[in-house]
């Protein structure tokens, strides 16, 4: 039992350097990490140096340190970032560094906080990492994100099962929902790619000018931007190396054109977001910006989000997930975006991603707006999709036909 | 017990911000520490922001990642140390940042490990932090080294302790060695400071022209900086708050005039450099430079040591410690030098310390090379005392009188 534990999660290691971030031969490797997923941190390291890795960069991190700061630290530490160490990531941005964030985030870690020291610290790091965060955003580097279990994590998303067999339960989702209990999970991840890349290129030849979306408190439509493009799991560097940004993925996702949402949409599933959960949710847009914004927890946090700068108030990302799918199916609330928004249709308010238009990897920010793509400091999904959501497309000529229905797929 | 021992752990963690650094309200704390060390470096942390630290920079590390790093990856990793953290490190100094480091360092880390990998990283890590070494070596900034056990260093000093309680043995030591287990160790260690002080005025009185050692293996005649002046556990920075740089400390020390050592010393501990130890060696010096090595075990690692640079092969430091004392009472050998040191008469090859000259803390590099110190991008302290180690003072005049007689105080 307890080796093949130990095989999958190797497996698991292997997958997040090979496919995930897939580290090339000379290359620096940044790792982010808490300092409990240590075990699973040093298995990575050891395959990156295997694969060819010139050095790798681990930054750890601890929930309890970040808690005692948020708690007591005084408020003006929450509106500064280092400026030597967003000049860090800039640089290793620069030089061709892959990213991995490995997260095991407790979902209540910053529950009872001030919102407004959340919401300075996102903002102020927000600021500080712009530059760095455009190299990820435009895929000019690879990166990736793979999650492993924290004891805090796991209790909140098994509180009936035994404390001691929560983080196990925990891993067995993690390992169902990135295929690492198939024979050949790099195999697997081919072949899902291709999956995903099919309902991609059918979107693409669609070229949908808007989708419309209803369901129950729900009630919205999103025009797309000109020139838009279907982005599914596998992505590619500057360099042309193939990388895969979130693991698991079940989505096809792209742009929406900034001014272009109107109606309302509300949550389905719980968002994790800066330490706290925000519940049963829902946002009123007129042309692109949230105009009335409700939740029945959380409601100021996701107000300080909301109002972090200009574009958070605004859409950067639209992207599609059958409600049938292998994470979905598990039935589990993961309470972590990773995890949520691939089992269910989802919305990201703040930045776009420029590489989801036509000659957007080249654009800079102002070239972007121009565009009709959505600027911000901060880019947080939000999920949005159930068993009772039906999606039309819209064609140029206003006409529609149905894209999802109950949920699924009607293509 | 348990409790006990918590308790302790807290005192432990309070003496070393409010004696060790002495944190001040407004000021930022750098950690760097073990992952290994996280529940002591918790503590510490809490205990910075309740004394006013406007924020606490924890720089974590792990020692398998940074074994696996010298086992697997390419050799050119060595030779390079990224410029935006020595520049953060040099930003913290700037900002009057009070840096504590947390060592729990496996005296075999790098066994095995090629030494020129070793001297290499070392190097360009010496190069990349000069200047933030300036900010410490000068007292600018508040500095402080504290140690905690990690099983690897337990298992290292109590071989023939069952291995289940070799931590618990060596935080007994550490505690007994750091006065913890005094009803108030704060005060303890104001007498303790006091006493050492009253060592380092009868020194700086007496302005002896050089010192000359003889014991077995030993005949070595070592002469003074002028202006000299003998340092003991307090000190203070250019704010004017006082700090202790080593917990615990049982030395007074000052710098030796560069060209001014001549003979031979050796080494009565093992030294722990670099993830190695080097056993039973001798240096023999001929106008302050090595000019022979020997040594039992690690040579290799010593001569690339002592090849670093041209300050490498002169020394820095001359440190008087008297052989009995609460460290060397316990007969326990540490393989840690902040231990280790501190229960032995000692010197440091490489530069060194500024303020141990008048006028020292104000002059740069330059004027403290023509002041007669040296200067190196290492700072390496070797243990030579013992109860066979007769010291003589030597005045101006040639004549001489007894310091130290069967390695304890004869003054």
């Amino acid at each position: 039992m307890i080796n093949d534990f130990q095989v999958k999660l190797e497996r698991y290691a292997a997958l997040a350097v090979e496919v995930g971030v897939n580290v090339q031969p000379g290359q620096t490797l940044v790792v982010t990490a808490g300092i409990s997923s240590a075990p699973f941190v040093r298995m990575v390291v050891k395959k990156a140096y295997e694969v060819g890795a010139k050095n790798v960069h681990v930054e750890w991190n601890d929930d309890t340190v970040t808690r005692t700061k948020y708690e007591l630290a005084p408020d003006e530490a929450f509106t500064e970032y280092p400026q030597w160490r967003a000049q860090g990531w800039e640089d290793m941005a620069k030089d061709n560094a892959a990213f991995l964030s490995i997260i095991a985030a407790n979902p209540d870690l910053l529950k009872g906080i001030k919102p407004e020291r959340i919401a300075n610290a996102n903002k102020a790091a927000g600021i500080a990492l712009k530059t760095w965060r455009s190299y990820t955003m435009s895929d000019k580097v690879s990166w990736s994100i793979v999650a492993v279990p924290s004891m805090d994590w796991a209790a909140k998303v098994f509180p009936d099962v035994a404390p001691e067999q929560q983080e196990d339960a925990l891993w067995d989702a993690i390992f169902a929902a990135t295929r690492i209990n198939e024979p050949d999970p790099v195999a697997s991840w081919k072949q899902h790619i291709e999956t995903l890349d099919t309902k991609a290129s059918f979107l693409n030849e669609k070229k949908y000018f808007a989708l419309r979306y209803t369901g129950p408190g729900t009630d919205l439509t999103l025009e797309l931007a000109p020139g838009h493009i279907w982005i599914s799991a596998g992505s590619e560097n500057a360099k042309g190396d193939i990388f895969v940004a979130n693991m698991p993925t079940e989505e096809v996702f792209t742009a929406p054109l900034r001014n272009g949402t109107n109606g309302v949409v509300s949550s389905t599933k719980p968002l994790s977001y800066g330490g706290n959960l925000i519940k049963d949710f829902s946002l009123t847009f007129k042309d692109g910006k949230v105009v009335d914004i409700q939740a029945e927890e959380g409601l100021e946090v996701l107000k300080n989000l909301i109002g972090t700068d200009d574009g958070a108030a605004f859409l950067g990302e639209v992207a599609l997930v059958p409600h049938r799918s292998p994470i979905s199916d598990t039935n589990i609330t993961f309470y972590n975006t990773l995890f949520d928004e691939n089992a269910s249709c989802h919305l990201a308010i703040g930045k776009a991603y420029a590489f989801c238009i036509e000659g957007g990897k080249e654009m800079n920010e102002e070239q972007q707006t121009e565009a009709g793509l959505n600027t911000s400091l901060v880019h947080v999904d939000f999920m949005i999709g159930s068993a009772e959501l039906d999606i039309d497309g819209i064609r140029a000529d206003g006409s529609a036909e149905p894209l999802m229905r109950g949920g699924n797929w009607a293509i």
